[in-house]
């Protein structure tokens, strides 16, 4: 469900091991907090210089390098309480320090929130957040059937 | 309006034929609710094995491969109604399981639902569903200018 | 804050200096109603024909190019009122005319509203619109800390 975008120029995040690192922090962040860990996707897109403009402008070389993070939730919802945007945006921010900004690399990221209901995952239903069946995905780590994984459809529904 | 955004790994969708059977598969899901065909954009990202993460980790060879799929909906939002979600992840996965499903590839699926009112076609405001202008875009499959496609911006709005 | 993904085929922004006046003339739009330079990110990725279906059929070569562009606004919610949203499409327009319209292309763009507190660069909070913070921002064209920037985690919240 979080699906890290990570758009970042040639010369960053060149190495397999410190992509490797990133993801698995950007997995902890979940997995701390009783997700799945298969739920998380991190994409790293390598962008040249050339496509990338930054107030108009493309990244001269000898530049801070600029890295462009999209985020998207569908699992939860965060409240709508200024504190808890705080305590999110808070988290991502320990997470991109030691990858990002303590590289010196200059960053931007938002969260897209979008509707658990218009989510599925091998064609299941993902488990209601703290249900038994979400422990179960979370100790197999992958998609399995459970009671209310494939609801019927109400039939007089119609779009 | 409907935008769909298919991230596989090398190995999947190589084949051109198949790529074109499954964007005419979406399509249809749409031109059968009454949409003009050209609504429909399909994209086709392949990712390199390192690029992407799942619960922190690359897909090894010899492993599953695992397809993410993005899907943007424009301009029809979906009424607020269980029922009605349910009908629509249904129909989506029906398209996915000949190419997908089928093919033993694990898969996520997401739809993001964005404002109708911040959406044009070759700068024109796309019709009302099932009114006659939409029906002139069904049958010629382009955008054609119409009665109300250039609305006049009032006077007294600023941003 | 914006950001804008421009989704194009072999052929159209082959050439550095319109993709440069392109992001130029985007960033304008943001700049002339106060927003700092920096915040306006343009992404160009160039789409092989394989990889694009529109109403499930590729371009074929000698055919209209097709544009796709993703915006995402996050500093500022357009008010629901219609006539702010078709001044908001109006200025797109514009923007794109000479780059796109004009050379004859086809054309689809979207804009995706997302919360503005789900939102940094360089770990700040981007300071209130109109503020003085943000005027700073502005003639600085970068992220400097200011009073509010880093706002304390309320204790009392959780996730």
């Amino acid at each position: 469900m979080p699906l890290w975008q990570i758009y970042h120029p040639t010369g960053t995040f060149e190495d397999n091991a410190t992509k490797h690192a990133f993801a698995q922090d950007i997995t902890k962040m979940y997995t701390d907090i009783g997700l799945p860990s298969f739920y998380v996707v991190t994409h790293f897109y390598k962008m040249d210089d050339e496509n990338v403009f930054v107030g108009g402008k493309t990244n001269e070389s000898g530049e801070t390098p600029f890295i462009r993070i999209v985020i998207t939730h569908i699992a939860l919802r965060i409240p709508d309480v200024d504190a808890m945007y705080l305590r999110t945006t808070s988290r991502i921010d320990k997470i991109i320090k030691p990858y990002v900004a303590d590289k010196g690399y200059d960053f931007e990221y938002h969260v897209d929130e979008t509707e658990r209901r218009l989510w599925k995952i091998n064609s299941l239903i993902p488990p209601p957040h703290k249900s038994e069946a979400e422990q179960l995905w979370f100790k197999e780590n992958r998609a399995v059937p459970y009671e209310g994984a494939y609801p019927a459809v109400l039939s007089q529904a119609s779009i």
